[in-house]
């Protein structure tokens, strides 16, 4: 696996379920699947030796994130290895705009983009469709980084003059490109967010999981109820949405789609992640087979395993340092006296902003079980 | 934690949750739980110098098995270290006859039994309480080894002629002792065994898991099925029972408590372990908290978790290598397109008689999960 993060250290828990033997690429010792006692080679995924060094030995390689160059990615399979999700897939989670293009060929639904080299090339799509905008770097934003709503031409103006697009965002091709990489899109009044997770075999064999509503703050994920509750018809066209797009695109492991509703009733695409996802949590405890497991049964070519939920509710709050960092130590107890909460740490120390772990509770509602996660994380918020 | 076998790899699970860095004592780079990713040190429970590298820096001291001569354990808690649960406690899982009598004292029910110390011993017992009955290692058996139904007189003598319980089963104290260390038992007309499952922190707070039927043949467990269908009255006696002896024992962590259900309706107390258990393993899908889980909790005198089960019903089939060796990575898949079951291999190769892995289905009914468990089961037990 490309990456020591947490996704990482809860695969390797899964793969120890199977006995199956999980190596890691870590940039680190102190990363968190390395601390969770994966076995691991130390390096970077810009050099193709030390991808190299991991992959060696593997019968497939597969990937707890996306940031790995494109031309890497080609390499290690030019050399033989056998990566899943392969390299074209992959690109439509490195690239936004890729991924935009790919959807709309293949005839769904979202939001209305462009690609944008110019300030007059975003008047000319705010003319059409009118302000605020969002403007996303094409390639390498997560958790809200490289996404920006911008609500007139003043505070463009004001991101490029402040720096923060050019230098930090589009660095990879700052080389080739004089202008900037991104693209914009229409701005969707958001009635409902929601993330369907599609496990997908070599052989095309796919399993839906029961769809997950996600509520996100500041472009990362606060915390989740599962299963989403919505009509049927919008939860059934979400699926076959995301099935399509994991056909469409050739996906193999965990596909996560993450979708809009709109408040006119139009789901509308957003974002694809093609490995376990953080939306994806809450099936450790909440369905008969976990996100870790199914990715690691889909990229081996095994039988996926039943999505049913075990329970008939469960929520999910992500552990983000706030701005006291705050104890581990003397939170846990507190958290672990809720009940029916489970608590996962990702050995990662609490810094503002940073998630360092998540909370799952099952109920016979989500709005119970929110409730009892949101306590068991409250002393770790603060 | 003392011990590096599957027991140890599941806690070391359950502490990659919590964030709680587990260290083993292993025998070898190839036991279950340094294969699964724990730290550890490489040493014998016979040596207190390599008993001290593990518990050296250690909040606490847990084992995954009884196997640790008694004198070290005392100097390990003589040194300052924490064990728990602590030498006493331990003392009743390592010496049956010593678990025997303080079972009697706390006036518990226990089959009628006696230490023997000769074959006139022997005799005097069975002519009080008839043939067949029980003969049983004090101290060292696990697994069905180290127990004996004796169907009559011939048949102790040849079982001694043989060599089988002098020279293995009495091996630890061959040099101080002339005759034997074994206690007989009456044998009991069994309708039912059943595993009460305890947890008992060092404030003395206890959580009770369901009760767990349990099936074994040739002393090992076959399967088990929870939650156990006996009528109320008697769930709720064992329930007591367990909590009683917990307490009378000063247990910490998990207590396992296997019982008989005689014929004539008796609960009788059969064995005891001071650690996570074989007959607990399907808490880790079927439970709100695990067993692991829970043990860590309990020792670190943290909160108990909610024991409530998650699921209607569970059902869990030990994997034990048969008389030809399976290929575990063809029977694999073959397991996991059995729907709802969950597999758990320790990374053992499969030999004749050996446990090498579990498999767990949840369901609506216990009968069910059997079906399922078993049926998943099948391509390795050949």
């Amino acid at each position: 696996m490309i990456g020591a993060g947490q996704l990482a250290r809860m695969t390797h828990q899964a793969a120890t379920d199977l006995d199956i033997e999980l190596r890691v690429l870590a940039a680190s010792i102190d990363d968190s699947a390395v601390r969770g006692g994966a076995q691991y080679k130390l390096g970077s995924t810009s050099q193709i030796a030390d991808l190299e060094a991991v992959a060696t030995g593997a019968d497939v390689v597969t990937f707890d994130h996306e940031l790995v160059p494109a031309s890497n990615l080609l390499i290690l399979q030019q050399h033989g290895h056998i990566l899943r999700p392969g390299p074209t897939a992959l690109s439509f989670a490195q690239d936004k705009l890729k991924a935009r293009q790919a959807l709309s060929e293949a005839g769904l639904p979202t939001p209305a983009f462009s690609p944008v080299s110019s300030i007059s090339d975003v008047n000319s799509f705010a003319e059409q469709y009118g302000w605020p905008l969002m403007l996303k770097s094409r390639r390498g934003g997560y958790d809200g980084r490289g996404v920006h709503m911008v609500q007139e031409m003043g505070q463009l103006t004001d991101l490029l003059d402040e720096g923060h697009l050019l230098r930090k965002e589009s660095s990879e091709n700052s080389k080739n490109s004089k202008n900037f990489e991104f693209l914009v899109e229409q701005f969707v009044d958001i009635a409902s967010e929601l993330s369907i997770l599609v496990a997908r075999t070599p052989k095309g064999e796919v399993a839906v999981y029961p769809a997950i509503q996600t509520v996100q703050q500041d472009g990362i994920l606060k915390f989740l109820l599962m299963p989403a509750h919505l009509p049927s018809p919008v939860l059934q066209q979400a699926r076959e949405m995301a099935v399509s797009i994991a056909h469409y695109i050739n996906a193999i492991g965990i596909l996560a789609v993450e979708m809009f509703l709109a408040h006119n009733g139009r789901l509308l695409i957003n974002e694809l992640a093609l490995r376990p996802h953080n939306s994806g949590h809450a099936t450790i405890e909440a369905c008969n087979t976990s996100q870790f497991h199914q990715h690691l049964r889909a990229i081996l070519d095994w039988p996926l395993g039943s999505t049913d939920m075990r329970v008939p509710a469960a929520a999910m709050v992500n552990l983000i340092g706030g701005n006291s960092s705050s104890d581990l130590h003397a939170c846990l107890p507190k958290a672990l006296s809720v009940p029916e909460v489970a608590v996962h740490l990702y050995s990662k120390a609490p810094r503002t902003g940073r998630k360092f772990g998540h909370i799952t509770a099952t109920d016979k509602s989500t709005e119970d079980a929110l409730q009892k996660a949101m306590q068991a994380a409250e002393c770790f918020m603060r």
